[in-house]
C-alpha cells in the first residue's frame, strides 16, 4: 500500500442521477446507447457481447467518433495543419486512421515513429518531438525522411547538425519554444520564466538564438517554431496569450533576417469532458477565437505569410474511448461521522489507468450491462493492486443494487490510460479493440503472462504445474 | 506535457557534496565502491562495463545484499515468520532468492503466484492477498496448496467456502483487518475509521465477525489476523500501536472462542533511505521495539501461543538495485529572480520509475562512470517523456562538467520501480542484472519493440523500412 490521504468527511460534489439510464451526451462517443432493456450499446455492440468476447478490463475506441473528432480539427481550422498527438494513444490501426483522415502526426520517440512508419504513414506528415532524442533517433528520423524534427536544446543543433552531414540531406527543423504561458488543468498562469525541461525561452533570447542558428546553417530547412503550454486546458485564452508571445518571436526573427517563419505550431493541451460538470470549449468557439487572435497577431506583428498548426492528442483520442470493466468485491466502509463509503472493486486499476492517481484527474462511471431503479449510492471505483491510491473514480452515484459480475463502464478512457498501462502486481494489459456498426476489430490484443515472462531469464524450477481456468 | 506545479523560487534543502567520490553508505548497496579512477563498482563491476554488455536504462541488483538483508529479518526477528512482498519486485530469480533464503513469499496476483510456482517455491510458504481477488485466482491459490490466503471481504469468504467444498480442500485463511492506524510516510495517523479499500473493520466488530465466520466453517482452517498500516514509514511507534489494536482483537476472538490465534502478521511498510537525509530505523533497533511491544502487548491481553510475522518488500529489495542512466541533452533553464536550475535528461524516466511523479518521491543521483572535482551544480534529473512531471531526481547537485554520455547511478531503485514499468511514449522496459563478485546475470532481459508489437494486431503497410541502427 502506499500512499494517499483519504478524506475522512465526506462532500460529496456530485448530484445523484435522476436515472441510470440517462448518458450524458458530452462524455460518451457518438455511437453510445442504451437498448430497450437499458443495457449499454456502443456502435450497435452490446457491452456483455463485447465483454463475453473479449473479456475485461476493456478498451473500446468508436471509431467513427474518433474520425469524426480528428475531422472535426480539419474541418473548424480551414488552412491549418492538424498534428495528432500519439502519445496520447498510438498504434497500427490508429496511425492508419490518422492518416487516412489526413491529418498529420506528432512522435515523441523511435518506437513511435517505427510504429508510424510500418503502417506505410507518410514520413513527410510526421513531425519528430522530444527533449531528450538521441543521435540514434535523430538519425532514424532524417533517414525516414520526416517532414519535421523539433529542435528542443542547442545540443541537439549540434548533433543534429553532424548527422545531417553525415547523411548528406538537409533537416526540416522547428524550434520547440517556451512563451512564459503555462496552463494547468483549468487554468493558465503567465509568468515571465518556465521551470520545466522543454524548449528554449523567448523571454531569455534563447529561442530567437536558437532560430537563427538554424536559419544559417545549410544543414537545416527551418520550418519555424512550435510551443506547447501544457495539457488538459478547459479554457482558451492561454492558446490565445501564447500565440501572441509566439508571434512576437515570429516578428523578432522577421526583423533579425528579412525572411519570414513558415509554419508556428501552437501545440496541443485541448482539455476534454470526462465528468459532467467539465466544459470544454465546442469546437466552433476554440476555433472562432484561436483563429481570430491568430490573425490580429498576425496583423499587428505584420507576419503575411506564416502557416498555422495545431497538436490534438487527448481531444482526438480520448472521448471515442470507453474503459469496460467487471464488478467484483463490494465493501461499504464506515469513515465515521455517520457516514460510509462503498468501495466498489473491479478487475483493473492503476496498471491499465493511472491518470487518477498520477493526476488526481476525475472520471466517471456507469452500470453498463442493465440499468437499474435502485437507489443511488456514492460510490467509489478502485482496482485490484496492493495500494490505497488505487483509484479510478474518485467520486460516483452507482445504483444500490450493483452486484458481482456487473460490467462498470469509465468514459473519456481513450487517452493516456492504456498508453500509460503498467504490469503492476504482474496485471495484463488490457485488450483495445475498435467498433463500428457490425463490426469489431482487435487493435491491441490483451497480453498474456508468457509475454511477461518472456523477458524472464531466470531458471524455471520443476514440480509445481498447476492447472489454472482462466 | 502534463500536470506539474513547478516552486519559481528556489530553496534547496540540500548542501553541496564536498566530494563526488564519496558515497553515502546508507544509500548503495553493500558491494559498492568507487575505484582507483573514481568510476563506481558494484560487486567488483565497473559501471561502464555494465552499460557496455547491457546498455541504459539499466536496473543492477546487488544479488549478496538482497541476500543479506532478506536474512536479517530472519536473523533479527528469531520465531517471526518473514514475508517477502513480492510486489515491490518478483522475477524468478527473486523468487529462488527469497527461498533459498528461508523467507515466505506474499503474492497479491494469482499470476504473482504463477512466477512464484514456476522455480518451485514451495506454495505452503506463499500467501496469496488481494482486495479484489477473482474465484479464478483463488481456486488457484487453493489447488497450489498456499499456506494462506488472506481474506479481504465477506463477499470472498462466501464464495472461497464455494470453492473449497468444489475442490474438496479445507483452506488455510488469514483475515485482513483495520487498525486505525493509518501510516504515511513520516508519520502515522491513529483514527477510529479507515476510508480505504482493504480489510475488516476492528472497530466497527467486522473483523472479528470475520473471524468467528472463518473460525465456525469446516471449510476453513482459520490461521489468524494480518493487519498492514502503510508503506514507506520511517518509525516503529505506528507499528507499534497497530501490533497493540491487532493484539486486542486476538484477545476478544479468545474470549469469544476460547480458541487462540496461530499467528499475527503485521505487515510490511519499512521505510528504506532514498536520500542523504532519510533516516530509516536500524534493524536492531526496528526488532527490539518491536518485539518487546508485541511480548509486552501478549502479556497484557494474556495471549500465549501467538506466532508473528512481517512483510518487509522495499526494505529487502529497495536497497539493493540501483538505476543506471546514460546522459543526454543537459539545459540550464532560467527560472527567475536570478537563479537558473540545471535540468539533465537521461534515457530513461517515469515510464521505468514512476515514484517521483506518483508519490513526489525523493531520490538523488551520482555521477558514476568517473568522478569530478567540477562546481557542485543543483540539477534537476528529468527522462524522456512528453510531459513536465517526468522527473526521476527533483535536486540533486551534479559536477558542473556534467556531459552528454556520462552515466548517473540512483541507489534505492529495487523497488517500485521496475515493477511499476509501463511503456509511456513507447519505451522498453529496462534490462534487470543481478551482479555478484566475478559474475553477472540477466533476471528480466531488456524489452524489444517486436516485444510490444507482438500485442499490436493492426494492418502492416507496405514501403517504409528503414533501417535503424540501435
Amino acid at each position: 500500500m502506499h500512499i494517499e490521504s483519504p478524506p475522512v468527511s465526506f462532500e460529496p460534489r456530485l448530484e445523484p442521477p435522476e436515472d441510470f439510464s440517462t448518458l450524458e451526451e458530452q462524455l460518451w462517443p457518438g455511437g453510445t446507447r442504451r437498448d430497450s432493456r437499458g443495457e449499454l450499446t456502443l456502435a450497435g455492440h452490446q457491452v456483455s457481447d463485447l465483454v463475453a468476447q473479449y473479456g475485461t478490463p476493456l478498451y473500446v475506441i468508436d471509431e467513427a467518433d474518433f474520425r469524426r473528432r480528428a475531422r472535426s480539427f480539419t474541418e473548424h481550422f480551414p488552412g491549418w495543419s492538424i498534428h495528432y498527438a500519439g502519445k496520447s494513444f498510438l498504434c497500427r490501426t490508429v496511425a492508419r486512421w490518422i492518416n487516412e483522415e489526413g491529418l498529420c502526426l506528432d512522435v515523441c520517440s523511435g518506437n513511435e515513429l517505427a510504429v508510424a512508419l510500418s503502417v506505410g504513414f507518410p514520413p513527410e506528415r510526421i513531425s519528430l518531438h522530444g527533449n531528450n532524442k538521441t543521435s540514434e533517433e535523430l538519425r532514424y528520423g532524417v533517414k525516414a525522411g520526416v517532414g519535421c524534427i523539433v529542435v528542443d536544446s542547442f545540443d541537439e543543433i549540434d548533433r543534429l547538425r553532424v548527422i545531417s552531414d553525415d547523411l548528406g540531406r538537409p533537416v526540416p527543423v522547428m524550434v520547440r519554444v517556451t512563451t512564459g504561458i503555462h496552463a494547468e488543468t483549468h487554468q493558465y498562469v503567465a509568468t515571465s520564466h518556465e521551470d520545466q525541461k522543454f524548449g528554449l525561452s523567448i523571454q531569455s533570447g534563447q529561442a530567437l538564438k536558437a532560430l537563427l542558428i538554424c536559419h544559417d546553417q545549410p544543414q537545416f530547412d527551418l520550418l519555424g517554431i512550435h510551443s506547447h503550454i501544457g495539457s488538459q486546458i478547459l479554457e482558451v485564452e492561454g492558446f490565445a496569450r501564447a500565440a501572441q508571445i509566439t508571434l512576437s518571436l515570429v516578428s523578432q526573427f522577421q526583423d533579425a533576417t528579412n525572411d519570414s517563419i513558415q509554419e508556428v505550431n501552437l501545440g496541443g493541451g485541448f482539455g476534454i469532458a470526462y465528468v459532467g460538470s467539465d466544459e470544454p470549449w465546442e469546437m466552433e468557439r476554440l476555433s472562432d477565437v484561436l483563429i481570430r487572435d491568430v490573425e490580429k497577431g498576425c496583423h499587428y506583428y505584420d507576419i503575411p505569410e506564416t502557416k498555422f498548426a495545431i497538436e490534438p492528442g487527448r481531444a482526438i483520442s480520448g472521448p471515442p474511448g470507453v474503459a469496460l470493466y467487471t464488478v467484483g468485491t463490494i465493501k461499504d466502509v464506515d469513515i465515521g461521522e455517520g457516514f460510509s463509503r462503498r468501495y466498489v472493486s473491479v478487475d483493473g486499476g492503476m496498471s491499465d489507468n493511472i491518470r487518477t492517481a498520477l493526476y488526481d484527474a476525475d472520471y466517471t462511471a456507469t452500470l453498463a450491462n442493465r440499468t437499474s431503479v435502485a437507489t443511488p449510492t456514492l460510490s467509489r471505483v478502485v482496482g485490484i493492486h496492493c495500494e490505497t491510491g488505487d483509484v479510478l473514480v474518485k467520486d460516483v452515484y452507482l445504483p444500490d443494487d450493483l452486484a458481482l459480475g456487473d460490467i462498470l463502464a469509465i468514459p473519456a478512457s481513450g487517452a493516456y490510460s492504456r498508453a500509460m498501462a503498467s504490469n503492476y502486481n504482474y496485471a495484463l494489459k488490457p485488450a483495445v479493440v475498435g467498433v463500428v456498426e457490425g463490426d469489431t476489430q482487435v487493435m491491441l490484443r490483451r497480453e498474456t503472462l508468457d509475454d511477461l515472462l518472456r523477458l524472464d531469464q531466470g531458471e524455471i524450477g520443476v514440480g509445481f504445474e498447476v492447472e489454472r481456468e482462466v
